[in-house]
């Protein structure tokens, strides 16, 4: 059973948070003093007076999808967000590049916005910054180092921005943000420096996870501080927002250190080079590759814009420690034999244009596939890219290479928590709520049955939508029916926009049955069709193959023309509705397709 | 170790197959004897005396894909098929209903077909017929009754075609097709009478799976014939053209049996309805729904056409039996308790306009999901259609269903041989020569591995293209460079078409960046434009936030067009690819975008 807390212990909790620490700083990971940044302190008068003065919750993205997290909290003026990650489109979206959090319920309030906070580096948290950032104002974000350093490189793609105003944060300090007290506390992922926040509200603690699992061995990083946690959670917590993407599989998460034994046993049994496909954010794995590769003698070259700058930044800031000669460059890759040639490239998705599909294709400036290759495929599949993913395979098979997935040989632990690991942070935070985040709907049902499973009261556990508002107060959570705004923001070539849906669903219908345009050159005066009407088409029928069915359209769209009463030409759009509509209905009762129409009349 | 095969036991094959059999026809499994039809038998003053005494073997589809199966075998001017296919189209094929076989080595050798012989009543295994079966002159079809039934209710969706010269077999029949013997066995899958095909030719036997696995515990039908394919496997095998499909993951593959104990679980406990969504090819399954509802004192409706034909005519034949009073019409669900019902319907993987699709969005006519119900996923998600399917299962929990799918419990047995099925099947058959067939090309990769890792000779494993020649003479084979033609053939609303690639690149391009039409009018005469351009565009930007950017294109139109001589209007095509490869340029200059731009030059 879970404890319940009584209204007491969150006035305590509140008390508490209203005195000013009395005990003295503790000395953080790193051995330097924990920091008090009084940034905004909100006149205390002000308490009580109104609705304001609720806890809000909102999760602005990543409730229904894998990505664009976001979450808002708000109380009495004061906001703080958690994360700004983009999504990648979904099939039905060509075109898109990605999708950022929608800000609309920040317009006009960017002055409250105490701070931002980033969990770790990875797209789905800091995707969304080069766009929202400038839009809501330049608040301050917080992260640790190697976030930050990301956060800051990626930034520069971005010309003509102001500079972020961003601060380095150790996991041990607290920060003061108006209303808000953060803490934070160190959690495994697959990229380093990825944490947990602790936010001491009035009306309560509520903890966000980030992405996170408990690895008990982690490679090369410290293990999930559980007795922090656990010290969290003793303290008592109102509400727990945890990551769902892999809540749904029994068990505990795979340890990095089980995937090193794999991946070594691949790396030292390839009679050839190897080469490894793989995200150039998870730096865990990229990290352990490279170690191996050393221990074995073996030579590491890196592709991938992102992937090498990642690796330098890491590099930089310590999180991995190699000898500067296991690092070569990709045009030095012949200088040596090839089993002792690691490849570490991006491409694992079969992303257009990444490094591991050039590679396959044979447009690779610098790798030519050859029999005796190994091509390991180092992360799991995203939904939606298995049948591109296939076809890289089919592609690296008839280069001759062998292939290596995780299917076969487990060279991939994912970075989310399990279901045994959701029910041990349970355990060990004790929260009033359980609020499922970061996975489409069906995740977070998923995650909420395992808090069920263990005797979680179903009426504190909130499912809710992006921007559903979550209201807290004296210790009751409410669902409520308030709606943030939530639609897609959708960003490409172009830049950002909540508007694009129009013209997605042209693509859409284009893309499915192709376009028609018809043209009727008609006598501004009589109008009189001046020539026969032109038709054109693309992705509809193969012309060539369907003459007559366009010969009886031309005929019939004269004739509609030259029946239709001259008065009516006042008015284009009625002459133009009707061929649209006229040619619709004639070419679904010949082709059963919906082509778009597109009816022009040119008056001269 | 596989056994080598000497010249001499081929040889001896083959005179054993020049040889009427001696032994009384025995008895086949339904007490029916042994039919040996001579529909042609080829004078044989003609053996070797040329290249075509060689046995010719080429996969025409279901080499490069999972779908549209369709094996090709001649010998001496004889050809026989076994399989004719479809494929569910990609998802770069909008618009494409799915994809078949292609037949065109076939031209001109109509007459030449001796016989079409289908496995299984899968889509992927009869779904050309109804196109290429009247393209080849209706050469007559082999198959075991249900299949046969299947065939011939679906062709009763196309009008107009001759009746199909079809013919029911046994299993324990031998067939006389030319230069070829044929015999059969029975294999397991999801469907009722699945049968692997010996195909005894002048150089040696080959063995045809089709689909399969073992199961040595079925639900309702017999096991694996093993002891059959044993012996056919002691005679001497020369080729071995096995299922790729499952042949990656390691083991056996799961017993229906086993299937049946997680269902009449799920099945007994559901505190109300129950919707299981499936296939209505899996025939295997859903006659276990039945039995088990029946068990359980529940009544079960159908819903979907096809899935009511396939029980309509399993029931007929006598492949499943339940009392009429178990199978209820859906309109009449109402009338029993909730946790009386049983629902079995289409869509599964989330396609549009079946019917799960419709419960989920709220548009079926009968059923409207309420907090109680619970839905089933039973088949497993084909790659490809995994967003949506993840998407339809929001929906579902969102309308308050308790969604099951084969992650969370194994309602799902795949139809499919896993590693140790094949292993037992060639260490069982023996073959000289082992091609795996059936799965896209990594998936034949990974049933070759399977194949060496137990010894066999790699040599004398083929992994070949669609249409890619396999020879085969006085015992040795040979993967040969001839190509058969083996290109996509496009089924849509339109028919079937092989040129459709140039319709589906344009839909391809209009689906990623719209298009843009522009509209030059000018006097024929003159050459000079009688009014601005007009622009369209679709599914390229939104036309409100971009009007700068039109009329910016607009007025560039005017000006190309004004400056151009007057001269070169004597050929228009000129004067629209200078407007094309201009808007081209200027609209990706501008929005790193290559719209579809349709130049129209009208002269008046």
């Amino acid at each position: 059973m879970i404890r319940q807390h009584s209204r007491g212990r969150h006035q305590r909790a509140r008390r508490a948070y209203n005195t000013p620490p009395k005990e003295a700083p503790a000395q953080s990971a790193n051995g330097k003093p924990n920091i008090i940044r009084p940034i905004y302190q909100k006149p205390s008068f002000s308490r009580f007076k109104n609705d304001d003065l609720k806890l809000k919750i909102a999760v602005l993205g990543g409730l229904e999808e894998v990505g664009r997290n976001c979450t808002l909290f708000e109380y009495d003026g004061d906001i703080i967000l958690v994360d700004m990650g983009l999504q990648f489109p979904e099939e039905d979206m060509p075109g898109i590049d990605y999708i950022i959090p929608n800000i609309g319920y920040l317009k006009g309030k960017e002055k409250n916005i105490r701070g931002v906070i980033i969990t770790h580096a990875h797209y789905d948290h800091i995707g969304g910054i080069p766009h929202l950032i400038p839009a809501l104002g330049y608040p301050p974000i917080y992260g640790l180092p190697l976030t930050n350093a990301i956060i800051k490189k990626r930034q520069e793609d971005y010309r003509g921005l102001r500079p972020l105003n961003i601060h380095n944060i150790n996991v041990a300090d607290k920060l003061q943000l108006g209303n808000f007290e953060l803490e934070f506390f160190h959690l495994n992922h697959n990229i380093p420096d990825s944490m947990g926040v602790v936010i001491r509200t009035p009306e309560g603690v509520v903890v966000h996870t980030g992405d996170w699992k408990f690895d008990y061995q982690p490679a090369g990083e410290q293990p999930a501080d559980l007795q922090r946690i656990a010290s969290i959670g003793s303290q008592g917590v109102l509400a727990l927002l945890s990551d769902s993407t892999n809540a749904s599989s029994p068990g505990h998460q795979i340890s990095e250190s089980e995937i090193r034994t794999n991946l070594d046993d691949i790396i030292a049994k390839a009679p050839g080079r190897i080469i490894i496909g793989t995200f150039s954010s998870l730096l865990s794995r990229i990290k352990q590759i490279i170690e191996i590769s050393e221990k074995l003698g073996k030579v590491v070259a890196l592709d991938g814009f992102s992937m090498k700058s990642n690796v330098a930044i890491a590099k930089e800031l310590n999180y991995m420690r190699f000898s500067p000669k296991t690092l070569i460059d990709l045009n030095r890759t012949r200088d040596y034999p090839d089993n002792k040639v690691v490849i570490v490239c991006t491409g694992a998705q079969g992303e257009k244009n990444a490094s591991l599909m050039r590679i396959a294709s044979g447009e690779h400036r610098l790798i030519e596939l050859t029999p005796g290759d190994t091509v390991v495929f180092s992360s799991s599949v995203i939904p939606g890219n298995e049948r591109t993913v296939q076809r890289l395979k089919d592609t690296l098979f008839r280069k001759g290479a062998e292939v290596i997935h995780y299917q076969m040989m487990d060279v991939h632990a994912g970075g989310h928590a399990k279901a045994d690991d959701v029910k041990l942070m349970i355990r060990l935070l004790s929260p009033k709520y359980f609020i499922p985040i970061e996975g489409n709907h069906f995740l977070l049902h998923y995650n909420a049955k395992v808090a069920e499973s263990m005797g979680f009261p179903k009426e504190n556990i909130f499912i809710a939508d992006n921007g559903q508002v979550m209201e807290f107060f004296r210790g009751a959570g409410q669902l409520t029916r308030t709606k943030l705004p939530a639609d897609y923001v959708f960003v490409d070539g172009l830049g950002v926009s909540d508007e694009t849906n129009i013209v997605l669903r042209d693509r859409q219908v284009l893309a499915e049955d192709g376009m028609i345009v018809v043209i009727a050159t008609v006598d501004s005066k009589t109008g009189k069709l001046v020539q026969n009407p032109d038709i054109i088409s693309r992705g509809f029928v193969f012309l060539k193959e369907n003459k007559e069915l366009i010969e009886d359209l031309r005929h019939r769209v004269k004739k509609l023309v030259t029946d239709s009463d001259p008065l009516s030409w006042a008015d284009t759009n009625n002459i133009r509705n009707k061929i649209r509509d006229y040619v619709g209905q004639f070419l679904f009762s010949k082709t059963e397709k919906r082509p778009m129409v597109l009816p022009v009349v040119i008056e001269v």
